[in-house]
């Protein structure tokens, strides 16, 4: 009897887990250990300010450093777009608080109503508050899509 | 009499090459890969601006970032301090060309007398231009022996 509930349990719980995979895009695990490929500052009167004001990061993972290589991501692909506070004082600017953990992940068949890109935004870097869900195609594809003479991505490498 | 040429030859380079590797700090291949530790972005009217003006990303090799995480570093840990301008145009600080590419490297034995570190500058990143030489003791020392509770280092870990 236990072992069969267990088995109930396991089967009630498996469509949930594949959906949850298959809808979304992951928290992209490690990617402070990933290849820093460039940073930026927004700041205030910027048209991106509200969405994106303060100092971002942007850091990629192998398959996504052949891409901006090759000028072509296989699925897999991830781009992570780190902001956190940019505080100013002193006549320096340092990191603060992290704002937000954006991620493009590439699988053309999942994600092609948005180009083969997934997107999805971590608030404050928390695993458990994506902020995007099924909004990609208004709140990330409706600007990244200018991009498409570059794959979709604005970043390119500034080290060779 | 080809073999002893050789021989003779290795024989000749290798005082050359032992020196020069026991006088200075190596230029940091690969820095680009190791762990971005943190960034930071320094002004017109900051004390440093002369030195260090523009935006800086601190990178650590594997021996490093265990010597930040236990606070004492082994021989062989590397920081490396990228300093690149800092554009600002429309509400944005971009990054341009590289100023210096400021390395510290652990060897307690050969650095004794600057706390256990070397000191080497490459200006523009331009392995061949040194800019530190002989002078660590007043162009880099003077400035890190007042951190000497946290191993002479300056940087922290902002993620762990």
């Amino acid at each position: 009897m236990k072992r069969q509930l267990i088995a109930l349990s396991l089967i009630a719980a498996m469509p949930a887990v594949v959906s949850a995979a298959d809808a979304g895009v992951a928290y992209p695990a490690g990617y402070r250990d990933w290849h820093h490929v460039k940073s930026m500052v927004i700041e205030q009167g910027h048209p991106l300010y509200d969405a994106f004001g303060g100092i971002h990061h942007l850091y990629a993972n192998r398959k996504a450093m052949e891409g901006y290589r090759s000028g072509r991501f296989a699925d897999g692909a991830v781009i992570v777009f780190d902001l956190l506070e940019a505080e100013r004082s002193g006549n320096a600017l340092t990191e603060g608080g992290r704002k937000v953990v954006g991620v493009m992940q590439k699988d053309a068949r999942r994600f092609a109503a948005t180009g083969g890109w997934g997107f999805e935004g971590f608030a404050a870097g928390d695993k458990g508050r994506p902020v995007v869900g099924d909004k990609a195609a208004t709140a990330c594809f409706a600007c990244h899509e200018a991009q498409k003479a570059s794959a979709y991505v604005f970043s390119a490498l500034r080290d060779r």
